[in-house]
Order: C-alpha cells, then structure tokens, then sequence
C-alpha cells in the first residue's frame, strides 16, 4: 500500500483480507470456537487458520486453551479490547447496508442497547451535537501525504 | 459468501475487494479524475479500470464525461449519494485507527465540521443519548440467517 500514514491503509492492513472481517463479526456474535467459525462461514480451513493467526497476532483475537470432559485440549478465539471495538466497522456496514442495499428479507443483525432499543452510529460534533451528515466531511490531518484537493473540492453529503 | 442477507455480507460485496474502499476515501478527499486515482493509489491500471467499472456499475460513483480545452474527452468520476453515504465506514476505519493502531507520524485525515472542529463517530439511542460503546452491541434481526450464541454470551465492550 501507498501511505501508511493513512488510518484507512492501517485498518485494512489489519481487518483487510476476505473473512478477517467476517471472523470478527461472528466473534462480536458471541463465538469463540474454531468449530463454530468453520461450520459457520465455510471458508476453507487453512485460510481460517491463517486468519485467526493473523487476527491474534495483531491483538485482536487472543488466543485461550480450553478442554471439555473426556476431550483433548483446543484453543479458542476471543476479542480483546482492541477487537471489541471493532464493532464501529462491523456497524457502520451494517448502517449503510441497511440503508443503501438492504436485502429483500430484511436485516440480518440490529445495532441494539442492552434493553434492545434501536441505536444508530452518529457523527458527534465537539459540543456533543448530533451533526447532519452532510455538515461533516474528512479533511487531511498532521501527517498527509499526498496534496490534496482543495478543501472546497472536498466531497460532502 | 454464506449468508446474503447479512449487511456486512453485503457491504463487503459492494467495498470488500482490495482497493475499492481506496478509490472511495480518496474521491471523498475530492478525485475525480482516472489519472488522479492512478497516481495516488499506484494501482495496477486493469485493476483501478475494473474497480471503477464496478463501483459504477453499483451505484457508488457516477461517470460523467469531461474535455479539457484542446483534449480529447475523458472520464471522471463522481460520488453519488449512495457513495457519499460510505463515509461512515471510512470514518469507522479512521476512528479505530486512531485509537487502537496509531501512525508514529500522526493522523493522515480528520473527521471535522465545517467550521474545521473535531467530529466523533459515536453510538446514539433512540432518545438521542450518546451512549457508552459498552452498552451497545450487536444482535440478530429478523433475517438472521444462523443460530446465533445465547444473548447473554453476545461479546460487549
């Protein structure tokens, strides 16, 4: 990649590869075993080890020994910190998604508080204003690299 | 991919391929132009070819037609709605980099208003409470497509 300065690049360098981000998501679901990732997604299971290694290596699965009765011992997959908060990606597809390509069946996860009421992923303004999506626009930080457009050119909505 | 009525399935089919969630922070920054594209991401040009076609085809970027005084006519290529709508992903990404996986050099981009002042990506309930993200989290809406973990066992945090 071309600026890894970039927190886009820096992300996808972690979340990036086919089913890293899938792996996430059903570990924010609540599963833990390599059984229930494979039987879940269907990736092909070198992949899903590749995966999962990578995932634990970049900090945000770790990687726990468990035994159940009369069994050998395996391994399970939990979200650090690091990867619970995650979640803001897995929603903010969810959100877009839901709104840009919903599927004919309707949504298959909800974004919920712990009663179950609705929440929805928000741009906060330093006043702690709910802000109009189209008064909210990236603009290049400290460590840019690349020039620019100018800011007027920048895209809004 | 499993599961079609999954948003993140979905969002995944439309961004998910290595540089298009590229082509889209930098049309957000303002590109708009084919050789824009191509002389900052350093993509190989049958990909960002194909990658622009694709995001057309979606309904994310809009190609219009444009000639410049004494040149033939060219492409560009504009965000529409449904693309501008992609920031939230984008600025997901940004604000878990920031946080979790920071560039020794600093931020490339800010998430900001109008005015230039810092916006946060935050959770808000249906009462328009920004809540903590640990009161926040994940469950199946009525198109779930697997069995899903026991409520209580949901990862939070």
């Amino acid at each position: 990649m071309t600026d890894s300065s970039c927190q886009v690049v820096r992300t996808l360098d972690v979340i990036g590869e086919k089913w890293s981000l899938l792996i996430i998501r059903n570990a924010l679901r609540g599963q833990t075993k390599y059984s229930e990732f494979r039987e879940s997604l269907g990736a092909p299971t070198d992949i899903l080890t590749s995966r999962l290694a990578k995932l634990v290596e970049s900090g945000v699965l770790e990687k726990r020994a468990y035994r159940e009765p009369g069994d050998r011992e395996r391994a399970s997959y939990h979200l650090t910190e690091r990867g619970q908060a995650l979640r803001v990606v897995i929603a903010a597809m969810m959100q877009w998604g839901n709104e840009y390509n919903p599927a004919p069946q309707g949504a298959a996860s909800l974004l919920v508080d712990t009663d179950g009421a609705t929440v929805e992923l928000a741009y906060v303004g330093s006043s702690g204003a709910v802000l109009d999506r189209g008064e909210v626009l990236i603009a290049p930080g400290p460590a840019a690299s690349t020039q620019w457009a100018p800011i007027g050119a920048i895209a809004r909505g």
